[in-house]
C-alpha cells in the first residue's frame, strides 16, 4: 500500500481562537478528501500557536541580566533570549547566531522553537511579534483529534510538527512535538530478520518520519501550506506521547 | 498535488553483481507503475551494498590492538570493530554497546555504517559476514539512475538511504547517504514569508525528508523492502552530492 501525503491547500491564516478542528474538516471537505480510519493530520506548530494565543509582542518583554549577557554571546535580540530562558529548562550550547536549549517540552532544539516569520499581532509592527511553541502539544492533538473523530466517526491520528537542526547535517528537518493516537515509536527489538535472526536493537522514530515527510509536502515559505492528509501509515495506530521519542539525558550521546 | 511513496515489494534477493536497474524496472513493471520525469527511486544500502559485494566474513578479519581496545571498551565483536576503524575517518564517541564515528564517506554514524542483519554469505554461517556501506553512494545512485534513464527516457532521481539514531531522540530515522538528481537541500534564504519578511536563515534538509518518508514505508524487518518509488516531490529535481548536507566540522555544534 502507499503512502500518500495530500497538503491541504486552503487554510486561512489563523488567529487567536480559531478552531483548528473545524477549519481542518472544511479543508478537507474542499480538497476533496473523505476521511478513513486510520487516516493521520499533521499540523505545523505554526497554526497551532496561533489558535493558542502563543504570539508575545517583543516590546513587552524586559530581558533580565542573564538574557542580556547570552544576547551578547549570540547576537540575537535579548527580549526574544529572555523568552528563550522562560521557555527552557537548560541551555547546552551558545554560539553566533544560534542558542541551542532543552525546551521545557523536554526535547532539545535551537532558540527554544521560538518563530519569528510568519506572525502578525493586532494592529502592531510585524517585526515586534513572535510566536511560542504549544504548551502542551500532545493535549493540543488530542482535542484536535477528539473533536474530528466525533464529528466524523472516523479513527485518525493527529501530529503537531516543527523544523530542527541537526547536529552534524545541514539543513532542518521536520519532527515531531505532540500527537495523538499515533505510535511515536516503533520498537522491532526480537523481531526476526530474513534469515531468522533477531533484530536486536532497532527502535524506529516512526513519528519523526513520518514528520518529515509531512514538512516535505509543507514546504516552509510564503506558498507553504501548515497542513498535510496522510494516507496509507504503515503500522497500527495507537494511543503514544511525545516522551517516548525524547532520549533520557542520561543516554543522551552529547551532553 | 500529493506525494505519494509507494514500497518495491517484489525485488529478490540481491547478489553481488547483481543489475539493480535490471531489477528496478522489472519491479516497477510488475507494480503497475510507469515512470515519469521527476520519479524518484530511493533505495535501502543494504541491497547496493550487497550488489556491490560490500559482505565481509568476520571469520577472515584479524583485530589489531587498537581494534581489541575499543571492543573491550564498547563490548563489541573485535572483528567488527577492526572493520568499523578501517571505514571511520574519526572515532567520536565509545560507549557500552555504541561506537559514534566519522565515516570515511563524510557523515557521522554508529558502527560506521556496518549492517549485521539481512546479510548471507555463500555457504558459510550467517552469523559470519557483515556489509559495509557502498563504496561511493552518490556514485552508485548515479550510475543506477542513468541507466534507468537511458532504458526509460525518463528524467529522475535515484537516492540511497540508511537508517541513523539521533543524538538526543529516540529512534532511528531514515536519512540520504548518496543521491543523484535529487536537490539535497533547498537553501531558502532569501525567500519571504507571508508578510513580506526574508525568510533568513532556513536551509531545508529535503533529500533527509525524503530519506526519512522512504524509510517509513521499507519498515526494518523481514516484510520490509529495499526500494520505493516516489511521486510527486515538490521541489525541482537537480544535479546535486551527498556533501551539500554535511556540516563542516568547525560548524558541527558537538565536536
Amino acid at each position: 500500500m502507499s503512502l500518500t501525503l495530500t497538503p491541504l491547500t486552503n487554510i486561512p491564516l489563523i488567529r487567536q481562537g480559531d478552531d483548528l478542528a473545524d477549519i481542518l474538516l472544511t479543508a478537507l471537505q474542499e480538497t476533496n478528501i473523505e476521511l478513513q480510519d486510520g487516516d493521520i493530520l499533521v499540523l505545523a506548530q505554526k497554526i497551532v500557536s496561533k489558535a493558542e494565543g502563543q504570539m508575545v509582542n517583543l516590546a513587552a518583554v524586559i530581558p533580565a541580566e542573564r538574557a542580556r549577557e547570552l544576547a551578547r554571546q549570540s547576537g540575537k535580540d535579548p527580549r526574544l533570549v529572555e523568552l528563550l530562558l522562560r521557555e527552557s529548562a537548560e541551555i547546552l550550547r551558545v554560539r553566533p547566531g544560534a542558542i541551542i536549549v532543552e525546551h521545557k517540552l523536554g526535547f532539545v532544539c535551537a532558540n527554544a522553537g521560538i518563530d519569528h516569520s510568519n506572525v502578525a499581532g493586532e494592529g502592531d509592527s510585524v517585526e515586534e511579534w513572535v510566536l511560542l511553541l504549544p504548551r502542551d502539544p500532545d493535549q493540543s492533538s488530542r482535542m484536535i483529534r477528539e473533536k474530528i473523530q466525533t464529528t466524523t466517526g472516523k479513527k485518525i491520528g493527529v501530529m503537531i510538527i516543527d523544523s530542527h537542526g541537526r547536529a552534524w547535517r545541514i539543513g532542518t528537518v521536520g519532527v515531531c512535538i505532540g500527537l495523538s493516537g499515533i505510535p511515536a515509536v516503533i520498537d522491532e527489538r526480537g523481531w526476526k530478520d530474513l534469515f531468522g535472526r533477531e533484530l536486536r536493537i532497532t527502535i524506529v522514530g516512526a513519528a519523526d518520519e513520518l514528520a518529515a515527510a509531512a514538512s516535505l509536502v509543507m514546504g516552509q515559505a510564503a506558498e507553504g501550506t501548515p497542513a498535510v492528509h496522510v494516507r496509507g501509515f504503515p503500522y497500527p495506530l495507537r494511543e503514544s506521547a511525545l516522551k517516548e521519542l525524547l532520549r533520557p539525558k542520561e543516554q543522551d550521546m552529547f551532553r
